[in-house]
């Protein structure tokens, strides 16, 4: 038997499975309605475009799509998602893009050309759980700030970035999902916005703006991306993922000059170039208008899930102090939170026996807390499903919470 | 103005773009024959196939191909795989599999779960410049062991090996492509191939045997595998680019179990999942058996390619004392060395001058070396290209010795 354990890396050993994915494995039983996943509706999906795109791909240039691409991406899909990120204010042109295979190979490029062992990012917290893991891969020390209802609380970002600075310590980067963020479904609001930025270049600080759900907005204004604010301190994430479609494994990273081009430095080493068949599908999507038309369908739907969800939430969650959630505008994500004395994680295996699935908090968490929350998801379930499954969720968290009462009562 | 560089992680700082990749743009200037890259040819690609299983995906599964997918792969394609690796003697199952975007992905995981900065890592040398570039990527200390005729010479590599353990220093692992090698189009023999697994075994070292062009054999006998010698101390990885297309950015990573599962935790962090809609594709397409009969036509053009280029070195080239080129028995690739007064480096800038490319020696050269060498690719250019290129190049090497003789004569 051969002992492979000595010749692992440090990053390596220290490496765990992704909690989120373990449990999304129980989630996947028959018979279990699972918010858990972030999965987009399949039946949303375009397989009637997809597939004749394909097919004009392959008949139009089949041998260019089958062949390595270069490494910054197909520069006719690069001048696309340029002029969709100047409808959105910002001011860029295909070069300022770099397509990535799924926006976790920008966290993981974003990793790789920043993070040294030992390095702090800011986060917020809780905060999307790939970038944890992305940013753990490459030893980093996250630091975690506290939401409330307007997104990450600025105040709290700036005195701990005072305090570091005092010990000599600067963070990589400012690490932010401003849009419907994923866990929690809060958006930033224009106020801490501009208070994130102001500290950005008060301290000659980065930011990743990490962005799958900012064109899935379901109400009120959209506030300006960061990248819109300053673009020159702006690295921002982009994915096809939620908005299109998540098995083609594309987005894009779009920046400043420099960074991009670190990052095609970086991409070189980690897979040369993502899919040209894919992108070539996806260029002729764009081009002939159709991202647009898809994007109001989904929005449309998911607001629908979202209203619902809300309202049987409503409905059926026993009134309890500090059973509380979130009012997304939009994205796929909302956040229960409840009483500190309920652990998510503890109740999880009750849900599972009542075939219902949840996220628990403590995945969202890079310095631990969240255990008395969990995420839902709403874009993935029917409406069948999201009435069933809160029917159980609010009946599993009825019976936990008796559960506790009556251990209290008799000891 | 944003100064970024202090941002950047130490690997950042250092990180190079690969050689090859800034000259292959050189050789994409209209006129230029290359035989620089290593594309396949993009006339075999079996064009009508793919938009036809393209088309039953679509229909069959849109859902699921386009939808997020297990980190390990399609299972299906992974039995798929599984069973053309026992065809080759190597008897694993699905399981052993994981599914990467490209084999450079394979690398890329290889170096995160393995090295930590100043980890050694043996190579052969030359040795493919994307596995030097990823290895970088993770701080690596590349030691290269010098190849003849039969491949890694083994003794060498013990014996470096042995200075190193006096050193209380251990290799992480191996890093070896037995079949055809690329740049040099070498094989190893069977004897090589039993020492050095015999060197892994005693001092218990894993070995990565890197294998895009084991399939394109031309003509005589097919040695085991590394894997099938010792599959307990061998990581496989394996790639769709070489013998059917490069444009999914789809291969194969195989190994023992515990091997494999570190390398799925690290895949989740890196892009969560290959693209499910091109592996539902590729399975369609191995399971009808097509993927055989594209070998076959492939290493068939491959070998008449290679013949017609070797047959036309021979009949154009200058007889110098020290210029000499491999004859691989497979592959892609043959290697030239030049009489050790010509500088490959040097003497490009004059190639592209007459319209012809090839890469640079050093850039397989993890530690220095290859001056007076460069790679030859045969499978891109048609057998007009080839003469004719061929003819080129032998008109650079006669002038460019001529000058050098002419200057020693005339000071």
């Amino acid at each position: 038997m051969v002992n492979y354990e000595p010749n692992f890396s440090n990053i390596a050993k220290n490496m765990k499975r992704s909690e989120i994915r373990e449990l999304l494995k129980l989630t996947a039983k028959p018979g279990i309605i699972s918010f858990a996943g972030g999965l987009p509706a399949p039946d949303l999906f375009p397989i009637d475009d997809i597939k004749e795109m394909s097919r004009i791909v392959m008949e139009r240039e089949g041998k260019t799509a089958l062949q390595y691409g270069p490494t910054e991406g197909d520069n006719r899909l690069r001048e696309e998602l340029a002029k969709l990120m100047q409808k959105d204010g910002v001011q860029v042109t295909g070069n300022h893009i770099l397509i990535v295979t799924s926006s976790q190979q920008g966290l993981d490029l974003t990793g790789k050309i920043f993070i040294d062992p030992g390095d702090v990012v800011m986060t917020s917290r809780p905060t999307y759980v790939g970038a944890i893991q992305a940013f753990n891969s490459y030893g980093a020390k996250m630091i975690g700030i506290e939401q409330d209802d307007e997104g990450t609380q600025t105040a709290l970002l700036e005195a701990e970035i005072e305090k570091l600075v005092i010990k000599g310590v600067k963070p990589k980067f400012i690490y932010e999902i401003p849009d419907f963020q994923n866990p929690s479904g809060i958006t930033m609001s224009l106020k801490r916005r501009k208070e994130l930025m102001r500290i950005a270049e008060k301290h000659d600080l980065i930011v990743i703006e990490d962005s799958p759900y900012r064109q899935l907005r379901f109400e009120g204004k959209t506030e300006p991306s960061l990248m819109a604010m300053n673009p020159e301190r702006v690295l921002g994430l982009y994915t096809f993922s939620k908005i299109l479609l998540p098995g083609f494994r594309l987005g894009w990273m779009v920046g400043p000059n420099e960074l991009i081009q670190k990052a095609v430095t970086a991409k070189q080493s980690v897979d040369l170039c993502s899919p040209p068949f894919n992108q070539a599908i996806l260029y002729e999507y764009l081009n002939r208008g159709l991202l647009e038309k898809q994007i109001a369908i989904i929005t449309k739907a998911y607001r629908e899930k979202r209203d619902f969800m809300l309202e049987k939430l409503s409905q059926y969650m026993p009134k309890l102090p500090g059973l509380k959630w979130t009012q997304p505008h939009g994205g796929l994500f909302l956040w229960v939170t409840m009483p500190e004395s309920i652990d998510a994680g503890e109740m999880f295996h009750s849900a599972i026996e009542k075939k219902v699935a949840y996220v628990v908090g403590t995945a969202f968490y890079p310095d631990g807390g969240g255990r008395n929350a969990f995420r839902m998801n709403f874009s993935y379930s029917s409406l069948t499903e999201i009435e069933e499954g809160v029917k159980r969720l609010a009946g599993v968290i009825t019976n936990w919470k008796a559960g506790q009462d009556t251990s209290i009562i008799t000891p």
